[in-house]
């Protein structure tokens, strides 16, 4: 039995989670950012005080194996009415948030509910403020202004947390006890790195024997990540990390030209990642997924980067290579 | 094994279940009545143009068997922000409508997730919609106002649904099939009565070989059944059900000094219901809680009559010895 931990949140996560779930002799932890505050996780954060349920209720979907018209109702999004742009799956996480009194004992109780296949943890039990720093001396707060934020600009300086922000114990225990950690894909600064800069783990993983897997992400963010090439992203999250990564596991089939295309409509020209890498560690497979994705237009969440995703399938097949030779 | 059938809907029928479910060789139906249209029902039934989910609600949370953080997260009520008000278990219950795209079949997938024992079905299918005709020639509408209606003031003439509401396929079948129908107890015109005028009804039940028992209201509703003894019940019950009632249920264990007290501050004289039968039909046992309940002031529903209940263990034994008798 191997123990995988992904750390990351939203669509990227999902996505991971999604095939890995279905590897023989693992045991999964998924890592969730805290961070979000927009839409409908952002409403319930300021109105009930809960923490952001948006991102763990993606990852408990991926690994539910309960029917599927649970887990659609858990991604049911209501479109009338003073619950209109709610999803589901949001406000049963906020109820048992306040019925248990505790977030990550409420996602517990929902893992059993929804008989989810591995562990679902909140990187923290803390409320996240995520501040970014610019090179120009404005502070954006909060990811749903971090994501808007140009950083062609005036450069991030600095991307932290305005209150402390410690590892959540279970978060902690499942980095010790890792075989392989899987560092993303996703949002780089908006998913990925909120979990990296919480107090206590890169400490954490200093102590760890795991392996650290890092898939680079397939298309780049206007404004965030533009024209970053496979060597940027190592670098940039190592720096985060605190580690290097050993295995880079880098996608090697081109996007149809019609995904390029409509990817190139919505966010301009040098989109995807360029792989420019001569490193050992690099692992190169077909990795990519053909299908169009929809997206739901009330959440905001699931944007345009959508359109080029990674395969759940293939990246599971990929994982279950290097973890088992 | 005994088919029971339970009529009603609201906190009568949630008594009744939570004792009933103990009953071993027991096969239990929840036929619930659809015309509510008050708190956190009310606005999930206007807004979302939802079947109203309160009264399924308290029944399945009565018959399940998950553990008691999920029967409180069913219960569970917002009291903040934009959710305020709702009960965490009719939010529940108007996505799964929305998602199966029927509120009976999300009924069944509530109970599968519940580990609900027995089952629980809407009386129909349809929006109902309630209606009262006073002698004065006043027209009330809704369950809500109906409730609050005068009836000593003017009379009712006529208790009736606006429109076409028809009897749920699986409320007959479960009728047909029943060897006991146990017809309340509750809130005679707002939770019994909207079973028994569904159009179909009557006719069903002329045709079942069901053992009709009646449970005698413990009290009488002001301005609704205002000093009707135990025959009154009877009467006024089978002129709608259109059959005689074959056992009668009687408490014969008064309430303590204190829960009279305490009602009679809220309701005024003459609540309790007089036992005036001289009836073979009749059955006496000691039928009465002396809890006193708290009651959530959000949710209208949970009134001063709650103060005088019936015990759920005691119901359950009296009806486990008429059906083993």
């Amino acid at each position: 039995m191997k123990n995988i931990v992904t750390i990351g949140g939203g669509t990227g996560s999902y996505t991971v989670l999604s095939g890995l779930k279905n590897l023989k002799d693992v045991s999964l932890t998924a890592l969730v950012s805290m961070a979000d505050n927009g839409g409908s996780t952002g409403v319930l954060r300021d109105e009930l005080g809960v923490l952001p349920p948006g991102d763990v209720r993606q990852c408990l979907v991926a690994l539910s194996e309960h029917s599927d018209i649970v887990r659609e109702l858990m991604n049911y999004r209501f479109s009338e009415g003073g619950l209109s742009g709610h999803s589901f799956g949001n406000i049963f996480l906020a109820a048992l948030e306040k019925v248990t009194g505790d977030f990550t004992h409420g996602v517990e109780v929902a893992s059993e509910i929804l008989k989810v296949r591995g562990n679902v943890v909140p990187v923290t039990r803390d409320r996240a403020e995520l501040s970014a720093l610019l090179a120009d001396g404005t502070r954006v707060e909060g990811v749903v202004d971090i994501d808007g934020a140009d950083f062609e600009k005036s450069k991030l300086e600095r991307i932290f947390y305005k209150n402390v922000v410690k590892l959540n114990e279970k978060a902690k225990g499942a980095i010790l006890s890792a075989d392989y950690l899987v560092v993303g894909p996703g949002n780089f600064y908006c998913s990925v790195i909120p979990n990296l800069i919480v107090a206590g783990f890169s400490e954490t993983l200093k102590e760890s024997k795991a392996k650290i897997i890092l898939p680079i992400n397939l298309t780049n963010k206007k404004e965030h990540t533009l024209g970053w090439k496979a060597s940027d992203h190592v670098i940039n999250t190592e720096k985060y990390l605190g580690r290097k990564a050993d295995i880079i596991l880098i996608n090697n089939e081109p996007p149809s030209k019609e995904q390029v295309d409509r990817y190139k409509l919505e966010e301009g020209e040098k989109v995807l990642v360029e792989d420019n890498l001569k490193d050992e560690r690099v692992v190169r497979d077909s990795l990519i997924s053909h299908l169009f994705f929809t997206y739901d237009k009330t959440d905001k969440k699931q944007n345009v980067r959508s359109f080029i995703r990674h395969d759940s399938k293939k990246f599971a097949g990929c994982i279950g290579k290097i973890i088992n030779k």
